[in-house]
């Protein structure tokens, strides 16, 4: 992993090894606070409009302001891909609920911005498919992105014990989400299936949703778990992962247990926009 | 409010005014943390060995290690209320899932003990009673006391507008407890009821539940929303708060309206526990 010297605290270019952040920030002693995560591929951070604007509407959903506008986010967002120069990374944008005087009222929000390395995918992971587990769990305030991750992290044991490489949250057998990314099918009837409420609304989800018509029929509604156990195909989505096929939900095998043509479709459909994308976004800042 | 200088950060003596954690903390990055909250009185902090426990099993929950032991907690907690000189304050304990490299899965914790000034309690709340309103959650891991506010901070503005001190938590109709606080209620029957399940199990409700038994029945069970509105007394139970009387809960008066004999019994109980133990705590300082 390459090392990251540079993030912005507060509008401050600090080093990484350096920056602080007080201990009575809301984020340390109540967990409140919201974050977005984006790629950078070939020095471009992609989407960074989409990430910007959902940033800003977690915010809201927890009653904190952006301490800059979007613009100087955006801004701050670039410097810190090019001074510290990687081709293929993450940007973590994190607000805070600042400074509480009393330890539980929202203050004057912290900002952080923070890179990190990347390392290249893991193309076995993509080719085989992974094993998820189904787990009763519904987000709190699953709209926003906050920094709540307990559930999630909690069950990295489970997952290792059950060789799962994510839990499938379901709330009473409607299927949700993982702890970090969007969930799809391909339903028996052959139509690309998301589910629709008390989820977190994925920019790569939503990039699907806006492209794949064009080849499936697409449905986003309730989900119930037995119709994953049934399902040809099912994927998850998230910034990191893509579109990343799923061969097994508890003891059932997803279709033949092998990622199907419509995942793959997906993944080139995706690969394609990011190229796309790039290139609008370099020659823009030629 | 007094100025409270010092506090301790990974079992370092530090200023408050420049403590510091770093961006990389799971606290920040993830919400991932534990804590506990224990009162000061006449420069004693109360039931000292009962919030360590319950913060040692909070952490376990997390599947987090304190990085000193329980006596060595004991002695920095000891020794912050002596170097700040408060008289009546509060103790935070804090344990973070650290630094985590891939920023999810935790690491070493980081553990930061804060002393906060108190201000006397506010007689006329306790004098008139408060207002709740209930509200559909359940707490996330309700039985480990996680650093997870979302939903009670979020909830500020909509108390205020009600005029309400409390949301009442409950669960399909079933109560729980509030943001920071367990629930009692003296029911139709005359006997004091308190939720038994998926709550977090309170230091103040304990001490209720071992001495209340003296001279009123007690159950501790399931209990519905339908029978707070009919109960004769109702209040809520917290380190800070004791027990304070609700009167109002929605639209619906507890009983006459006001602190009802029960809770004034209560009252009295729990000072008299707390003056017991401050003379002992006092006596094994000497």
């Amino acid at each position: 992993m390459k090392e990251v010297k540079y993030c912005y605290v507060n509008g401050e270019l600090s080093l990484v090894a350096t920056a602080t952040i007080g201990i009575n920030d809301l984020a340390l002693l109540r967990g409140y606070g919201v974050f977005d995560f984006l790629a950078v591929r070939q020095g471009a951070p992609l989407f960074l409009d989409d990430y910007l604007a959902r940033f800003e509407r977690s915010a809201g959903v927890l009653g904190l302001q952006l301490p800059f506008s979007s613009g100087a986010i955006r801004e701050m967002v670039w410097s810190l891909v090019r001074i510290n120069g990687l081709d293929q990374a993450g940007i973590r944008l994190v607000l805070t609920g600042g400074y509480s005087e009393d330890g539980y009222a929202p203050a004057v929000p912290n900002l952080v911005i923070l890179e990190h390395d990347l390392p290249p995918r893991n193309e076995q992971l993509w080719n085989q498919g992974i094993k998820m587990i189904s787990y009763a769990h519904q987000r709190e305030l699953p709209e926003a992105k906050s920094i709540n991750y307990l559930t999630g992290i909690r069950l990295l044991d489970l997952l290792k014990k059950e060789g799962a490489t994510e839990a499938l949250f379901h709330d009473n057998g409607w299927v949700r989400e993982s702890a970090r990314a969007n969930f799809f099918i391909v339903s028996e009837q052959g139509r690309l299936v998301t589910p629709e409420k008390k989820i977190l609304h994925g920019i790569t989800r939503q990039r699907i949703l806006q492209s794949a018509g064009h080849f499936i029929e697409v449905e986003v509604r309730e989900v119930a778990l037995e119709e994953v156990f049934a399902a040809r195909e099912a994927f998850i989505t998230s910034t990191t992962k893509g579109n990343l096929p799923v061969v097994q939900v508890d003891d059932h095998l997803i279709g033949d247990g092998k990622p199907g043509p419509v995942s793959r479709a997906i993944s080139t459909l995706l690969e394609n926009q990011i190229a796309a994308h790039i290139s609008q976004t370099v020659q823009a800042q030629v």
